[in-house]
């Protein structure tokens, strides 16, 4: 009973992520398949990533992470699965799966990482714009069903890598970035919590916020607060409100930190 | 092979709701997930409690509910695990389950609160912003796995209610209030159609409707109609459209019921 | 294990969808349920349709496809089941299952069609507005679980029918059409694309294409291309944008084909 994974801009309305699970339960029949998101930005490989990246460790050792946002579906770039520490991942080769990677090298995890280039892996039939269903989920359904990775193609030594934001130091500080706005509109950063004292001023879009709080509770609702996310990263959010509607703030905007 | 369930305000873009099946099958690895809704309006408890109270009793007994709207997320509020009736239910104590708990001292079912004080069973770090992965989700899935509710924590004798709206009798007939509009524009309401001989009329935002219907096609698409909703109780609707956009109307609004 | 999957305008946030999949589990607890859409616009039979009749063909041998698109519900409009070729169908009869049923007369499979009459497989109360809750996902969950079609009730000879979309020739080429709009803003038609040499010129509201492409990757971004789709139809697209957004595209619009 293994867990696949699916994270993708498919969006929830064509029937393109059911059409995932169809090919999967086709090859294995007894997998577990959750959705992690279908609504990353189209064609945003640096948000998939991360959305994928913040969930993945904590599925079954073992589970299989389908992910697709694949703006070059169809032409050369290659389609990989990979084995990183204790999870599978399977999808586009453009950097999708760069902060798993990074996390693997920086802690010696096992990397194992193939083209997806055997055709008994894939649907009969592969289109030019429908790859998630015609190469990747078959993939990911096999390695799921106990096919070894070996199997699937040869070795990728290579992988495409994409820039991570990354906060950075400076004399009276750090400046670190807006990350990913969620569904509340909390801002997540890319600045670790552990950083930081807890006494900093925080400035965002002409804001400022003095310190960092526990928890959303320890102040009004809405209070414009700093607090470290469930991550142990730095996030900036509007207690029982939204800190992107207030500040009217995006993904890469600023936030200089002042010690 | 036990069912849980989830019911959730986390929207469905960052991977939180898929964050909580990862845990979830890392307990329990047969569990059968369902989502009930990740739309409950950010922090609305009165909404998640509703939508909850119409969907659990249609699934099987020995159900696991897990629901997390969570303003006090990290406060002092209590978490809290329930049997009610035929099924369990896990979340926050803030009253997301009152129209459950209502029901059953009503109709005198079993119920057993325990407050989720044991740390076997939470995951080995706890956050406090995101009590659905570390906290929720965890003694749900041990739930499903057959750990007993006493093993979780101490009992909780006087759990957290919300004010539920509620038709009042009128010397002219009553005063009934919308309590959800849904995905069609449907308005649900606070009273039983059993109270009525369908021969009221109904008046909300300046508009009348004289008498109920037996079911949308009783009428040509775009009327204003009354009738009797999947729950039974007085629902007002536009056949084939939207009384929500027709009218205007929201949760609070006034249906006044004149006999 | 048998699969069901679910296609239906119910949205995602009121917990009806949640509900099916409880009702579901009741009666067949081992079932896999997958989501195909809950995004179908209201009361669209015609999108709903479509949607399915895109996706089902992916998922195993012997699935049932619940699918409840009603602006019917609670009329005399007939509840039915099918057997059609390989897959097993159940809604209600007002044309939802056309392509499929007209696959099937083209191609020879079998078809087998019943009404859902027999009140064993449906739930003891059976409401005026949500036949999927009481009467569908019964019906679909006892033949999940094994029981014959016959055994539901008696046979369908003459299902409802919709009329779809159809290109037609011209002296100069073709008139297609745009039936579906997808989350990328692509623009898909009900033209063949194998009907076509490629060398063609489209032309979609006051814009012109010339020539198709192999595949997005093949132009720039923000170039509008024609391709063959997924199904092998003829799409209108983007790359890495919005075809419906850039040419105010929407289902319905024509698209002349000029040889």
């Amino acid at each position: 009973m293994t867990v696949v994974t699916l994270t993708t801009d498919f969006g929830s309305s064509d029937g393109f992520a059911g059409t995932l699970k169809g090919v999967i339960w086709s090859i294995c029949p007894d997998a577990h398949i959750a959705d992690i998101s279908h609504a990353v930005p189209p064609q945003d490989v640096l948000a998939g990533a991360q959305v994928l990246a913040r969930a993945y460790g904590f599925f079954p050792v073992g589970s299989v992470h389908l992910a697709v946002v694949d703006p070059g579906v169809g032409t050369s770039r290659r389609a990989i699965a990979a084995r990183i520490g204790w999870h599978l991942f399977v999808g586009p080769d453009n950097g999708l799966f760069t902060p798993i990677y990074d996390d693997a090298l920086r802690n010696e995890w096992l990397v194992e990482i193939v083209e997806l280039t055997n055709p008994r892996y894939r649907l009969p039939e592969v289109s030019r714009t429908f790859h998630g269903r015609d190469i990747f989920a078959p993939a990911a359904a096999h390695l799921a069903a106990g096919v070894p990775l070996a199997d699937l193609g040869p070795v990728v030594k290579d992988p495409v890598r994409i820039e991570l934001p990354q906060a950075r130091r400076t004399p009276s500080g750090w400046i670190a970035h807006v990350v990913a706005v969620d569904h509340f509109g909390n801002l997540a950063s890319d600045l670790e919590a552990a950083s930081l004292s807890g006494k900093e001023t925080f400035r965002i879009r002409g804001r400022e916020v003095a310190g960092m709080v526990p928890s959303y509770g320890s102040r009004e609702p809405g209070s414009l607060v700093a607090l470290a996310d469930s991550e142990g990263r730095l996030e900036i959010a509007v207690v029982n409100g939204s800190a992107a509607e207030l500040l009217g703030a995006k993904v890469g905007d600023v936030i200089e930190v002042i010690e």
